[in-house]
């Protein structure tokens, strides 16, 4: 997607080799517009598969999630990972390890918004190691909610979440896939995946 | 705002007569469609302060923020209950206490992204005892930008956070007041400060 491919050459900070700061309109500041252009591409991307609802994780996967959840006129669902005041029981839980952070999350789903009669899209903001996605596969699998894909706004190509999970048979779909943040440059995959 | 008030009173769950579950359409389940409309009315409500930014807290503030910084034309940010690996200094960050949880959480908002050239309205889902808009309030007086407003999309009007903020003199604009919670039964306040 060129718009969120200019936006990371012109907004992003390379940290690292392996950290992107994108705080500037994805995970603290958030750009309304961008992220509406977000969720018209993952709402075309996804337009046939049939979707009844989108299934994100607090916080930085709300904005991409609702917006595509306008467009294709389906409610969007953030899993928590920390349990409510008023979301105590009568919920999908699984565990998400956050390699970067060292910790474990348990994340939950209400079971009132996942159920067998749904076809579901995850959407989250980034894909590395692929942890949080494999907690709502989950979820969805516990719920047994029809999967429909995964949409990632960026993908850290260089790193094995996005393999891990295609080689489930899995659909996913990468806004921006990053080759490489080496010598302080993002460079981004090119391919089908890739628009 | 007749809208929201129809979706509390059709969707919402009164738990206690402190308790509102309203997890089906805000805090947990977002309904798009909804956030759009609440967006536009705080846009609406809001139009004519000059705003420059949005400020709220994750999670269930983001989407109705961003709505509104879509219709406003402004950038949204969420400060965030933890820090992030990528935002590590260079914050202004304020003790928010939850009376519910019986915790006190930092949160903090990068100092790049609000400044002394801002005016900014706060936007939260809740207004119960006002902790976390006292929060937000003091990151926008450390950063010594201006502030438009307080934007609510629900208030528990029995609780003192509205009357709290309002004495200061700021201006709070509440899209549903809940006057009472008793018997089970969601009674709005009358009067200006409702449509």
């Amino acid at each position: 997607m060129k718009l969120l491919k200019d936006k990371i050459i012109q907004d992003g900070k390379v940290l690292s080799k392996d950290v992107l700061k994108v705080d500037t309109f994805l995970n603290h500041q958030i750009d309304p517009p961008l992220m509406k252009a977000i969720g018209e591409e993952f709402a075309e991307r996804f337009k046939d598969a049939g979707i009844t609802k989108i299934v994100t994780i607090e916080s930085s996967g709300i904005a991409p999630a609702m917006m595509a959840g306008l467009v294709l006129g389906v409610p969007a669902i953030f899993a928590r990972k920390r349990k409510s005041l008023t979301l105590i029981d009568h919920l999908y839980t699984a565990s998400v390890h956050s390699f970067t952070k060292d910790e474990t999350n348990e994340i939950s789903v209400s079971k009132d918004f996942v159920t067998c009669d749904d076809t579901v899209l995850i959407i989250d903001d980034f894909l590395a190691n692929g942890q949080a996605v494999l907690g709502l596969l989950d979820i969805i699998e516990q719920a047994s909610a029809k999967l429909a894909g995964v949409g990632i706004v960026i993908e850290k190509g260089f790193q094995p979440g996005g393999k891990m999970i295609r080689k489930q048979g899995i659909r996913v779909e990468s806004l921006a896939i990053i080759a490489s943040l080496e010598d302080g440059k993002v460079t981004f995959s090119e391919g089908a995946a890739v628009r």
